[in-house]
């Protein structure tokens, strides 16, 4: 939630002139993205986003991200549109870091998501794996099911800071989880993998744009409709709202029909999910040194959403309909 | 350089709902402005900027500020502009904040100001002292020169950590300068105070505005034209440009003739800006914690400028045409 390099007058000026995309009218650095550098960036032609990434991003993996967001957006979807330089290229350099440009979005994300949210959010996920089709890179999912024990290893032992000694639980549900995984074949393609509500804009209620693809990979669709019941259905309380859940299922169900494998490894892939977004938080909370500029997010808000998805024996728990 | 209030969309809505100003279409927060939060607000009428003042800042400042940008605006200075809410008033409460929202300003803030831009800003300066005049409310300048010593105190016996024993030096600059303001009979009225090359947008090399006016206070005019000598007429060597202090002088002496007591006055008032801003950075050094989210910024830099200006025999020093 910061700006780590600023981009002086100067340094903007040269950059952009090497695109066609008149000149420079406002600049403001914006607190959005938790990994990169992002500006706002108005010129007399139209709003961009300029995104310096920062270390934490790999430089490989960055003809992936521009490429399918070009590929998405030439198939119809609203996320941002990598802009081209005059001599073709999306990806540049700015203040010795990679660097660019892509269309900006008008929208709002919503802190506490609506039933109909979560349905234009269904919708829009399957219209986003059905546009991914075709993407001609590969990403492999590297926080998919065979990352997650060395995130485990990694916080082992520590966390009793949290007022929790998560450890045992932690390796009996991936014991569970490695098994069921491998018995798992379902139809796989491009994924968002980080579809949280802060990376959803609405306008008057319809959703207007999907953004932050920096997790995008290769796996399971569902998988990723799993990671949305963990990050939009639950209530601030801890509940699962199935009102929710169904809008969401039932509205992706309508735009990419769920096959019954699908539905059934629902339970399995949404306590995928979960170990998941657990384990991440866990490590960040554990690594990240006090008053550092990033957020730190409750890891014990999903070890809560993990025992809720080891009770629900089939996808109805989720409100998918019966 | 951060947004310290998270403003949701519900909380936005309902705020935004008390002002004409259409729907919101984006909101982001940016990195701007060292007190508050602040947020790019996007209608489908118009862009603002909305800000909400943390606790630096004071209450019952307000009035002051958000008044001095409404009389600004309203004798052609561009400056934000508060906006009214249906009930007329430009002071609300978000997040149970003082809030207000003003128009957007288009243009660019240079790191580096050339010569065309000191001139710009003189013209500029020279307007907004101009313009201030009539302005009903007071506000006494808290880091004027009743100010500095109590400063000082406060950092007395810590510069050590900067490498640097600036005790002794200090007390002495401001034993001559107490001496020297108390002869001193300037012009006065309303001044910005903290008009550095940040807080100054620029379009195609034409200045296009001025904002952060949150240190906007009642001094002599001419202090301001000492503290805009400080801020932008230095190289990043050390070196004072004295052909940019000839276009700060005189373009601000073809907007507002500087009386002879004035152009006199100008070695001792900046040595009391430079104390300022040596004092006021030494402070936020010895008192900000590490990994804080705030910029630290040198205070020896300022030291360095204080000691040219001991040297300055006559406002020739500056460029000052003899």
């Amino acid at each position: 939630m910061a700006v780590y390099t600023e981009v002086n007058d100067d340094e903007l000026a040269a950059f952009v002139g090497g695109y066609d995309i008149g000149e420079v009218v406002s600049f403001k650095g914006i607190a959005e993205g938790v990994e990169n550098s992002n500006y706002l960036l108005a010129t007399t032609k139209a709003r961009f986003i300029l995104t310096l990434y920062e270390k934490r991003v790999k430089r490989d993996d960055l003809p992936f991200f521009l490429g399918l967001l070009e590929h998405l957006s030439s198939r119809g979807l609203t996320c941002p549109q990598p802009v081209p330089d005059r001599g073709g290229r999306t990806l540049g350099e700015l203040c010795g870091r990679p660097a660019a440009l892509v269309t900006f979005l008008d929208g709002v994300s919503v802190r506490r998501p609506t039933p109909e949210h979560c349905g234009e959010l269904g919708a829009a996920l399957a219209r986003l794996h059905e546009a991914g089709k075709g993407f001609a890179l590969r990403r492999p999912n590297a926080l998919g099911v065979a990352g997650w024990r060395p995130l485990a290893e990694s916080a082992r032992g520590r966390s009793a800071a949290l007022g929790a000694d998560l450890d045992a639980e932690i390796a009996a549900e991936l014991d569970h989880l490695e098994a069921a995984f491998a018995t798992l074949d379902l139809p796989q393609g491009v994924i968002h993998a980080d579809l949280f509500p802060n990376n959803v804009f609405f306008l008057g209620g319809r959703l207007s744009g999907l953004i932050d693809f920096y997790f995008a990979c290769d796996d399971a669709f569902t998988y990723d409709v799993a990671i949305c019941l963990n990050a939009w259905c639950f209530e601030p309380d801890g509940a699962f709202n199935v009102t929710k859940g169904r809008a969401l299922l039932t509205s992706y169900d309508a735009e990419r029909p769920l096959s019954p494998a699908e539905i059934a490894a629902l339970p399995t892939l949404a306590r995928g999910a979960a170990i998941r977004f657990l384990l991440t938080r866990l490590v960040d909370w554990l690594d990240t040194p006090p008053g550092a500029l990033v957020k730190k997010l409750d890891p014990l808000e999903y070890l809560r959403r993990l025992r809720f998805h080891q009770r629900a024996a089939d996808a109805s728990a989720f409100g998918w309909p019966t």
